[in-house]
């Protein structure tokens, strides 16, 4: 026994060591509840430590309530360091509802009723059977006891470790009788056969009882908790050590199963079904007709601990940053940007491609996949028709809580965006009406007797050269320098923002400044460039509003409000879980558009996805408007601040925009003219050295002809291949020939490569893009652009990549200019900057930052029925 | 047999009665899910219809998955309509993991996990045993077989049938015998003893093996599910329609079970134990050190299901309006209202003594308890100190969650009220420069060759008193009050919103509109005041946002935007479930300001909690600044639409406000005189009827003279009763006292009333308000105002409840009079109306409706550590 006993600890070592080859960091730890010093059985910590365990000793007070222990059982379910948990407690608070409230996944003592229906069950790979059981039969075992034919008395109370025992036995082919303990009834049942084996779980069989030929376990519970304690027959040695040993293997075996299910695998993910209709309903009732999945059941499914969600009613969830360093191990995904033609107002579907593409990879090909996408704003959203959620059999759904607030991240960046606005004109108010003594008073107040220096105005002062912490030894000049933004308000750069299409916004004056739609606002463009909470917040305090009179830049941190910002948008920063119309996953983060801004879904929730994908897996993610906007600042912007390299770029083209770039609808050889467009963003995409698939976008009135014309176009244009994809009218089947170009794709070797540096001066890159993507023959800037740049050159933030604001409607600035537009000088008529963000900003010909509402803007269709709920009308 | 079976269904029918006597509309359902036309049992839907039993065949599809039985176990799982569900499927599809998808609660076959384990621990009470099990157990009673000490021998593979026979047959003191089915080893196992009893769920014994004492039960598992037979000696009856006479017992045991729950019962709720340390700390200090309860406990705790939440977070939970529904029989608790004296700059306290009070109810004097209060503007949140959840050991938890964002519903009102004026200034612009037929053009347009109203503008023709649904039958004059709404830009009364102080906006020139703070916004009041989704719909639908040149009123319906508004505001609508620092609910839902709008938190907060806590229960709200504004309108304009009745007022007084009101800090005599205002603010809530309980919150620097002084002065005057109270300092258990002092006052009789009738002209309304309420000799309306008053009149509004803007410093319209001030004309500077809230909205003297930031403005305390997460000087 003691043999048998070092056999299972070494076993354990063994195992801990392989554990610990494939996450170095990973100790398997034991929790055990109890009273004061807790009683380890008979293995001290030292011994737990040879094995490579720890164990986590939670005291509870001597008159802690049932509600408290249950309440420290609940914590420690959900702590992902914890992989067994045991409670040493008396047992009148051992209640069913304490000991059920442990998880049965944690359950090494298999207390649970799960456990134990599992075992009933037969079900014994899944669940942990009591050690005390287990040492019974490996006793018996040592002793030849347990053979087909042979009979087995149980006596005691019926509970767990009979029952378990009872299944135990009887699985080897063994009669069984249990009894409750009498000793007037017990001479009769010893009687009734030469039962072979006998245990007890109550007291030792009085000596004229014990038949000559038993093994007698007396396996005593003790009355201050399940610690027991063998004996009886000399044969027998220690029960305790033997559990605890075997207890310490279930510790093992849990911490093994956590790791299994850390470690990348092919999803057991549930599909939901498709029937796709014909013709193809709204967008709208698509969406009702399929149930989705409960969020935290596709989270499970995707392997996110539920420690690492936060629900969001039933469809939406947002998830933890704590995932990326869990993860950190394990490797990245394939990486796939959606990119597109120069495309027609009405866009080519590019969500619908990256929908469809997700649901073809995981529910057709069963590899693992994520949809990464921005949120829509609200201002197209009740202005044109259109949402953003993919379209047809290839969306995300609920689509109206992906097309309405979804977790209100725009939201929050609203807040966030008009609190500084706000903060700066207070500012200029106060300091314009307070003398500096005034100010200094009401900036640095005396409370309670005490005065000094909140933490945001010590980094003001440090950023000042002025080394003092006590308020009272400041300097006149000091005092003047730290009261005094001296904000320019001629040159406060800062836009109020709404995210509702309100034309009039656009021309009103509020001091200098005006108002943005909020997805323009470089709040937005943080939340979609920055890696983590610490870094979010220094760009907040790095955000420039504004100039003083003497050319300084003035920042939020100067204002006092980046970490009133960084409070407001701590939820935002964390993306949102939802799933498409087949079930798969998906992420929808910040929103900024590809015109007016940098145009890409956030890198955080691409990081977070590539790492729950695994190696096997792929992660699509969208850039908006055509490859020459949206592709072209994912690569320049997006990745060189993300480190991510992507593996394929798929670039969507539909005959209808084709058609619109060959100059009109009716015939072939327009498509085929129309196809330059299409070669020229091929080779946009080639100069950054990814290889290309083309996914042509079909519509219902596509002949074969043009859509096998474009295909071959887009193979001699160098595309890795060219595939006609029909999701929006059948899902993901529809868009399985994609799925299996984009996998094949993904294993050429590929040559990522920027294609500026950003030492450049800012006029030589401006001048890059627009020579080599617009193929412009160069730039022509304006006075008013030089001199900001000048400035930006002298405020030190040259090195800064290049943001450009230009029409998506056509490779140059003028909207109405298609095909393959060539001789042209591309006009820079502003030049902006985004310091927190961390790019400079080209405002190139006429673009505005806040569009309007048509006549008939879509809210006229919307309603929503009071009774059902249902909406009505939203695309 | 066949008279015992009758005895269960007689007894089910008498139980199904009694349920229905409580609850008529209740019926118990049993879900069946199987193949095609299911089996029940011998038992055809009449004999279940004869019981007063329901069931629903759920038909899946031959080839159906485990996924999909899953899935459709989850959904009925979740129907509260549903008490027992019984799948009847092929073993195959019958894995673990499906029968453990049914919850136990309604598995009345006793299949899952968690029932086996309750029965193996001998949890009968709480549990469903096997109904076969039941069956054998009932024959051989009546057979006389159960006795102590007989022998029973078990033949069966062990499975959960066999586990829950063997556990019942023990527990009546038997020995019983299990053993895998062999005929080979049978011989042997027989002969053992002469076993009284025999079972087998295997297949009949051959007759050569058949003891002539046995009774045999031969129990066959049929192949294609788990309907049995019964049988092979003759007086063993029908096992089917027995076993299905149980499992109908059980699933009325678990309908009397599920309305149990309904119905009020003081709460299991588990409280947070407190321990306060002195000097109190900063609030987000101890809100911080206190960890709340998963939000799904609190919910269960108070009696919701897990339907009727949608989770935010792991601290925040959105409630179902379906409770409403659920609960309609069931008797309201008490209603409280908290209220107070006219305030300082900085607030009594009502919302500490809100939160306080409901914690003493709930936690210390054990009696169901909901606080309801209004979610926090941002402005003040990042302008001056002061958190609106309570504070010290007094307030809700996580107090930055209550706040921030909370859950959007102040960001869905600002987009809600902004799209609206974007509606209107962009008609205005269209309508200015389109013809007749290009607008009619615009708005209704050919899509897909077809032309149609949608359902709104078919709204806004039934107002237009045309009668026509075909687009092409319409007059030029029909098409031209049709398409111009003709608004007057000089009449538009709708403002813009931003939840910031943000001074500047007030100045601004947008056509002719401005901003408001977002809780001004009639959005904000509807959402306080309305009873459902229809109604609010409604509400939006009739919201007046100017005149038409001609005098008419237009509205959000004739702008074509109401129907989007109810779909942004679809989630707003539900009441945000919260917990206060000793973990008892607190409903946060709408948040006017009590000054420039009627200041209550909403009805459906107070409706829903009413039903919850049950008729022994209670439900605090609060009213915003002093009993003259907050009170009076919560009386007047709130429980006039809500048709709620409150029970008690309690008035909150400090000695700090007294003083004030007093003349100065010093001595007895000035918090003496400065109870003039205490009596009077008795006096106003004496005017309707309810009993005033004063709670005076200490503060430490109070004494003990003092507040006995203000005790005795309150008394006297009127109250009910006066205590001091400690909450601040000492949460719930310094508020007892208070609680106590409630409890006695909600039994006296109460003759509540209303001030004014609706029916009096609207300066006859005013004028009551401001001689009975303030104490004014008079009012004096101004021309504009009389102007307004008269137009209103004019367009049918004339019957409107009134709401006062006035400043809350002062019983007056001037905020530095103080204590009672007499012998004044109030002067009515202008006069606004909210059609859709429903109340007329007079401008006394100077009100402001959008706030400024002070110089130093509380963000720049404001921090979080981007490592820990934490939030660091959010008061």
């Amino acid at each position: 026994c003691v043999f048998f006993c070092r056999g299972i600890i070494q076993k354990s070592r063994e195992e801990v060591a392989s554990l610990q080859q494939c996450r170095p960091a990973l100790t398997p730890v034991l929790a055990i509840g109890g009273w004061g010093e807790v009683d380890v059985g008979s293995h001290p910590a030292a011994v737990f430590g040879q094995v490579g365990l720890n164990v986590l000793q939670i005291s509870l007070p001597a008159d802690c309530t049932e509600d408290e222990v249950t309440d420290e059982v609940l914590k420690l379910n959900e702590d992902p360091k914890v992989h067994g948990l045991v409670l040493h407690l008396p047992t009148a608070l051992l209640s069913g509802r304490v000991l059920n409230s442990i998880s049965p996944e944690k359950d090494v003592q298999g207390v649970t009723d799960v456990n134990l229906g599992k075992l009933v069950r037969g079900d014994l790979e899944d669940s942990f059977a009591p050690p005390i059981a287990r040492v019974v039969m490996e006793l018996l075992e040592q002793h030849g006891l347990l053979a087909e034919g042979k009979t087995a008395l149980i006596l005691g109370n019926s509970g767990a470790l009979e029952v378990a025992l009872q299944c135990l036995i009887q699985r080897r082919g063994m009669l069984v009788l249990t009894s409750g303990w009498k000793v007037a009834s017990l001479q009769k049942q010893v009687i009734i056969a030469p039962q072979e084996v006998m245990c007890t779980t109550i007291q030792p069989l009085p000596a004229s009882h014990t038949p000559p030929l038993f093994i007698l376990l007396v396996i005593l519970v003790r009355s201050d908790g399940p610690v027991t304690h063998g004996g009886a027959t000399p044969r027998v040695g220690s029960v305790d050590s033997l559990a605890a040993a075997l207890r310490m293997q279930n510790v093992v075996r849990s911490a093994c199963r956590w790791l299994r299910q850390q470690r990348y695998r092919p999803w057991r993910l549930r599909s939901l079904t498709l029937q796709p209709l014909s013709p193809v309903p709204s967008d709208i009732e698509i969406s009702r007709s399929q149930s989705p999945k409960a969020i935290e059941l596709l989270a499970r499914e995707v392997g996110l601990l539920p420690d690492e969600i936060e629900a969001h009613g039933k469809t939406k969830a947002k998830v933890r940053l704590s995932l990326l360093d869990r993860l950190k191990e394990q490797p990245d995904g394939k990486y796939v940007l959606v990119a597109g033609i120069t495309p027609t107002p009405l866009g080519e579907g590019k969500s619908t491609v990256t929908v469809g593409l997700a649901q073809a990879l995981t529910a057709h090909l069963k590899l693992n996949s994520f949809a990464c996408l921005r949120q829509p704003s609200q201002g197209p959203t009740f202005g044109v028709k259109g949402g953003a959620a993919g379209g047809g059999y290839a969306q995300v759904i609920p689509m109206e809580e992906f097309n309405l607030h979804l977790t209100g991240d725009i939201h929050a960046i609203t807040a966030a965006n008009n609190l500084v606005a706000a903060a700066i004109d207070a500012r200029v108010l106060h300091e314009a009406t307070q003398s500096d003594k005034a100010l200094y008073g009401r900036l640095v107040p005396t409370v309670n007797g005490l005065r000094k220096f909140s933490p945001i105005q010590t980094a003001r002062l440090r950023k000042l050269g002025i080394d003092k912490t006590e308020p009272g030894a400041l300097t006149p000049e000091e005092i003047r320098s730290f009261v005094r933004l001296d904000i320019d308000p001629s040159g406060i750069t800062w836009q109020r923002v709404v995210d509702t299409n309100d034309r009039f916004l656009r021309k009103i004056t509020i001091g200098q400044a005006q108002f943005d739609i909020a997805v323009a606002s470089e709040v937005m463009a943080i939340l979609a460039l920055t890696d983590g909470l610490r870094d979010m917040k220094e760009r907040f305090s790095r955000m420039v509003v504004g100039s003083s009179r003497t050319g300084r830049p003035v920042t939020a941190q100067d204002l006092g409000v980046s970490g009133a910002l960084a409070i407001l948008m701590k939820d935002a920063i964390k993306p949102t879980l939802m799933q498409t119309l087949e079930g798969t996953p998906v992420f929808v983060h910040a929103g900024p558009f590809a015109n007016i801004a940098h145009g890409n879904s956030s890198v955080l929730a691409d990081k977070l996805a590539l790492k729950l994908v695994g190696e096997e897996g792929f992660v699509v993610t969208e850039a908006g408007f055509g490859a020459d906007i949206g592709m072209e600042k994912f690569f320049n912007i997006k990745c060189r601040t993300s480190g991510l390299r992507p593996n394929v770029v798929v670039l969507v083209a539909t005959v209808r925009a084709l058609k619109m770039h060959g100059g009109g609808p009716k015939n072939l050889q327009l498509v085929a003219d129309g196809c330059s467009n299409l070669r020229k963003q091929i080779e946009i995409a080639q100069l950054f050295g990814v290889p290309v698939v083309v996914a042509v976008n079909v519509f219902r009135t596509d002949t074969e002809a043009e859509i096998d014309l474009v295909c071959r176009i887009a193979r001699d244009s160098g595309a890795s291949d060219a595939v006609a994809c029909y999701h929006w009218s059948r899902g993901g089947r529809g868009c399985v020939e994609l799925a299996r170009a984009v996998r094949k794709a993904a294993q050429q070797p590929n040559h990522f490569r920027f294609l500026y540096d950003l030492q450049m001066p800012i006029v030589e890159k401006i001048r890059t893009i627009a020579q080599k993507v617009y193929g412009a023959d160069d730039v022509e800037v304006s006075q008013e652009a030089q001199a900001k740049i000048d400035n930006y050159n002298e405020q030190g933030f040259g090195n800064l990549p290049i943001c450009m604001a230009k029409t998506h409607l056509s490779l140059s600035h003028l909207p109405d200019w298609k095909g393959v537009p060539t001789g042209f000088l591309l006009p820079i008529r502003d030049v902006r900057a985004s310091i927190g963000a961390g790019f400079i900003y080209p405002l190139v010909g006429t673009m505005s930052t806040m569009p309007g509402l048509p006549t008939r803007p879509c809210f006229y269709d919307m309603d929503l029925d009071p009774d059902t709920e249902q909406i009505a009308g939203l695309f």
